[in-house]
């Protein structure tokens, strides 16, 4: 039996949206079909399927306005490497899991029960949770996962910190040490593939990283990287390693592929289609989580009457500052007006805000803009960060309505 | 006989303005006298004075706004070290001025006779001209030269490419390179002190760098660092190394006083105060201008009537991507109306921008920020990137203007 993934009615609209440019059309992915055996018991059927292998699935933002927390049902699924034990939304079992240490550190070599972790005091941190491909479709011509704006959740995850950790077992750390790579149990599709691995700078993991055990209060299902995941909010989702196996103390960046060629934006401002050939030196890892908002109500395509309406959504950044202000425009930037702001106990998790404004019969764009302490807001055209990979989309969210006379 | 420099209108309410907050009082600068023989004739006497040794000369707002290219007269003055026969707004002559080329390139020593740069190709740059402590007064308890926001001049530089320099002499330039080191024929104050010289990128330099021979279609005046400048449009102006003596090419940045510990900002934010020790690696130096605007009109203290008031003003970036728009609020950022910008030919130069607002009778603080096509826009408060030396403040600027019943 082939189950179709249903396509919410936001979905719809989104697509109806993107399209209006010249961009990858997204309903090939939203055709895509699943095996009911590949199908994750437990995920809404909301979800849609942008890959049946490895398992991609995005959020409307139907689902996401729901909730503040994101619910395990709703949360996107990308993994770059699938686990095959991990294909669930069940915990995975801690007993017996081991993470290994090692790198330039003293002792050289240190394995962690999974187990003792329980024992150890848990840090929670409410965090946005965000494919750094997020948003890929609205660039124009770049290959992958053709994600609309569902790559993203709001979540807790929780766990010990790694330092914690290394202060438990009297790890040194050597002075050389600026990135901290993390590899987990999964394994390349087939051997001739490069395995999957990131390098996360030192002191942002030794600053707040943790190694998590569970989401939202439960142990953390396998599906999001249970039993043991590395994640450092304020990072995008490649750098939360699930499955955690190996943590490497080095004084360079990985060079492996996923590290040093995919995941990397340039440090340059590209031409729409320039090539590039990836490096350690003219590139960055999609590290830092860059500001962002999303207009969740009223989606793309809403059909509304005249009068007064309400406007709300989402915004975040890496939570390196306060996000001050979303200016919300109707009439294309022309004048903008501050919705209100809540502003959340956690840098890191996203920030809710609303607004009301008031339109004519007709068709409009509503727009949204976020700007934080550092100065740092949306680009009014995201194209500008075009990059070959598509990552990091970040521009102001466009949101055509109509009203209806 | 001595001579007070006039205090601009203009001036004093920008000083009644800056100490209602808890700063170094700039009206101590203001008071300062300076010998008739030190003064560099043909300056306008409504510059402040700031420093009488080394001469420091900032320029009002009014003065400013007069004029899209500001007025060699006008152009503020800041020197690290004095050139004693520079000390005038007449050109120093060619003959006989000579530049060595020197570091990691073959022939490893060249020298250049400034003469022979006249019969070569000029490039203009008309560009932004600002003191990296501009502002300086906004931030609070820091030491250094007492700027106020008269430290800007927006300008044409025109001269010779070093690019094309090095190609008529057949210069190959070793892939070591990372820098240019620049150093002026000027010298410390006294033996014991270090002396001035700024690394500055190499891809910067050979990409829009000119050794300047003119300044607004002119020979270059001395003070300005005449005959010949080393000029990189988008930089801060102590990185526009005066009296140009010595280009060195470098794979490290220069570990001198000047350049690896003054003029430079941590990579890291501090807090108001921090104490810091800065390195090459901790910090950067103060290359790139920060994207900033003014409100030249109506100045901060003006009492207007009430109606409509026209408010204008200028904006500038590093040039590295279009201002796409400045914003103006007069309810202190819940809502904002973009002003009618006038997008110049150089990307290096300041935009002009001005826009209609109504005011009731009473106290109104007029807000102004610029925002770019990469999302950069000022921070609300400005604070945030304080550094010990107080450099490169890019606020928004906050004009209290009195609306009279």
């Amino acid at each position: 039996m082939h189950r179709r993934t249903p396509r919410s009615k936001l979905g719809m609209s989104t697509i109806k949206c993107l399209t209006q440019r010249p961009r990858e059309n997204s309903k090939i992915a939203a055709k895509q079909q699943i095996d009911a055996s590949d199908w994750i018991e437990g995920k809404d059927l909301g979800l849609e399927v942008l890959s049946a292998a490895p398992l991609v699935l995005s959020t409307p933002h139907e689902l996401l306005a729901q909730h503040r927390i994101t619910d395990k049902k709703h949360i996107f699924v990308r993994n770059v490497q699938d686990l095959a034990p991990g294909m669930t939304i069940k915990p995975l079992p801690l007993d017996g899991w081991e993470i290994e240490l090692t790198g330039l550190i003293r002792p050289s070599r240190l394995v962690i029960r999974a187990e003792e972790l329980l024992a150890m005091a848990q840090v929670e941190h409410e965090m946005i949770l965000q494919c750094s491909g997020n948003g890929r479709t609205q660039y124009s011509g770049v290959k992958g996962t053709p994600w609309g704006q569902g790559g993203v959740a709001n979540v807790r995850f929780a766990g010990v910190p790694l330092k914690a950790i290394l202060e438990k077992h009297d790890v040194e750390v050597d002075p050389q040490v600026r990135y901290v790579t993390a590899e987990g149990h999964d394994q390349p599709a087939n051997p001739e593939k490069p395995d999957f691995e990131h390098s996360i700078p030192v002191a942002d993991v030794l600053e707040r990283g943790i190694l998590a055990l569970s989401l939202n209060g439960e142990p953390l299902p396998g599906i999001h990287g249970g039993p043991v995941r590395l994640v450092t909010p304020g990072l995008y989702g490649t750098m939360q390693v699930k499955w955690l196996a190996r943590l490497r103390f080095d004084a360079a960046e990985s060079p492996t592929f996923y590290h040093a060629t995919e995941y990397r934006v340039p440090h340059a401002l590209l031409s729409i289609g320039e090539e590039f050939r990836f490096t350690l030196e003219n590139s960055r890892p999609t590290w830092d989580i860059r500001l962002m908002s999303y207009i969740f109500d009223p989606p793309p395509g809403a059909r509304l009457k005249a009068g007064p309406v309400t406007v709300s959504g989402v915004a975040y950044n890496d939570g390196k500052a306060l996000i001050e202000s979303v200016l919300v425009s109707v009439d294309r930037g022309r004048s903008w007006r501050a919705a209100a702001v809540e502003v959340p106990a956690s840098p890191y998790a996203w920030y809710e805000w609303k607004t009301e404004v008031t339109l004519a019969p007709g068709t409009h764009e509503i727009w949204a803009r976020a700007t934080d302490a550092l100065g740092r807001t949306q680009p009014l055209d995201g194209e500008i960060f075009w990059n070959p990979n598509g990552y990091e989309w970040s521009g102001v969210p466009r949101n055509e309505v109509t009203v209806q006379p």
